[in-house]
């Protein structure tokens, strides 16, 4: 146990008995192997998992056999829980004592909702932690064999979200596209068209090179390169849907390496 | 195995009997349940591993007990193998027909230099993999109970590196701060001062909600919460050095819950 981190939640962990408790477990990008020891660890402790769509079911197989596994949905649309629901559910079930995993693709922490969680878990007094996953930027980034940040290139990252992409929000984001970045859009394949026409006409680089990585980690991985321009287009013919991963690069130096078509990983990107 | 992501990789792994392999591997944050099961694999499966002053010791624990264990440094200054060094002894030693673990704190896509040890052994003809790890602001947030992301709140996160904040690196840093975004510093101890000043004279609220942790997810982990105003005195004053994150976080409702002192964890600080 490395929990003496979290004193808010050690404590309640280690002096109620009586009372259940919450985990909010990162499941990683997809790839059984990804999930970290911890994770494992309150999988097979859990009583009741709920999940969503975008855990792979691999992950499950490594769970308590005997855990109850609720799915929670998330699509959007038909069937699925909404988020006071979920956070009801999970409360309640540790009211009854359980110990509850709210297991989540990727890092709980970026993208997940945990925010809606932890604050349902706190109001009823239940002990809540979060534990951490390997979020689909790292993993996507492992798969092409190009690390995320590049010294003398690339020295920063920005992680957003292309769920609520509206006009400011596009704005905002091109307003960090200074050279030396790198930015991973989470969830954006239903806005791409939009997020490159706004990224364009603010001035971003149409050659700037994009990798666009679905399913990542698993099977059913596919890996597409293009430039900025074109991008929705590229993805459009690909067939390429969410879940899935846009990482646009704008190095510091404006003669690197140049993409060349569809392909995969060329070893010379690594320097990207 | 999950290999199937990466043809590069895969191919001269299947193919190749006599050569030896690279697997740059990371760590985690510290805290040895926080390892991924890819990286213990290949940490079971290495014959020599190189690692740098930032694993923690628990983590060495888990590798094959007959491997060699290199201590590579990379503190600043006495004792450290220069990154060209690195790139060679991996290299040689896999030509040798080992397999290679280069075991790195964090997550080697961020701030690793896994470019470098990548183009090295590219260039000798040796398979090299990337296996991901938990990076520091993932356990950073996993610790405070706070997500990185909150909807409504942030929606974006910027990771930067502190370590080479020059004015331009700075201003940089300062156009991306819009609101709604959360920013992750690793390594930023040293020009704590410089960063705070100059992010104030970029207009950025000096009331912006700061928290540095200091040896994240391990038994010698501390939080500090502050403001960006007085941030580098309170860094001082508690004597936080590196191996630190600092996270900046602005919000996009301006009346969000402040901060108050230099306290553990409040559970109204999760939305934030």
């Amino acid at each position: 146990m490395t929990m003496h981190a979290n004193p808010d939640a050690l404590l309640p962990f280690a002096s109620v008995t009586n009372t259940g408790s919450i985990a909010l477990v990162g499941a990683g990008p997809g790839a059984r192997d990804l999930l970290t020891l911890r994770a494992l660890d309150r999988l097979r402790a859990a009583d009741v998992i709920y999940y969503d769509r975008l855990v792979d079911p691999e992950v499950l197989t490594l769970a308590n056999p005997r855990a109850l596994r609720v799915y929670v949905g998330k699509e959007v649309g038909a069937h699925a829980w909404t988020q006071a629901r979920i956070d009801t559910a999970i409360t309640f079930a540790a009211l009854q004592g359980q110990r509850v995993v709210r297991l989540k693709s990727g890092d709980p922490s970026l993208f997940g909702r945990a925010a809606e969680e932890l604050a349902a878990a706190r109001a009823a007094g239940i002990p809540v932690e979060i534990v951490p996953g390997i979020t689909a930027a790292s993993a996507a980034a492992a798969s092409l064999g190009m690390p995320l940040t590049s010294r003398g290139q690339i020295d920063r990252v920005v992680l957003a979200t292309g769920t609520m992409m509206t006009g400011d929000a596009v704005a905002n984001l091109s307003a960090s596209l200074v050279p030396g970045t790198r930015l991973v859009l989470y969830m954006a394949m239903q806005h791409l068209a939009r997020i490159e026409a706004q990224l364009l006409s603010s001035g971003v680089s149409p050659q700037a090179e994009v990798c666009i990585l679905t399913h990542v980690s698993t099977i059913k991985e596919r890996q597409l390169k293009c430039h900025l321009h074109g991008m929705a287009a590229a993805a459009d013919g690909a067939k390429i849907a969410n879940p899935a991963l846009v990482i646009i690069s704008l190095p510091m130096m404006s003669d690197a390496v140049k993409v060349e078509g569809v392909a995969s990983v060329h070893p010379a990107l690594a320097g990207l």
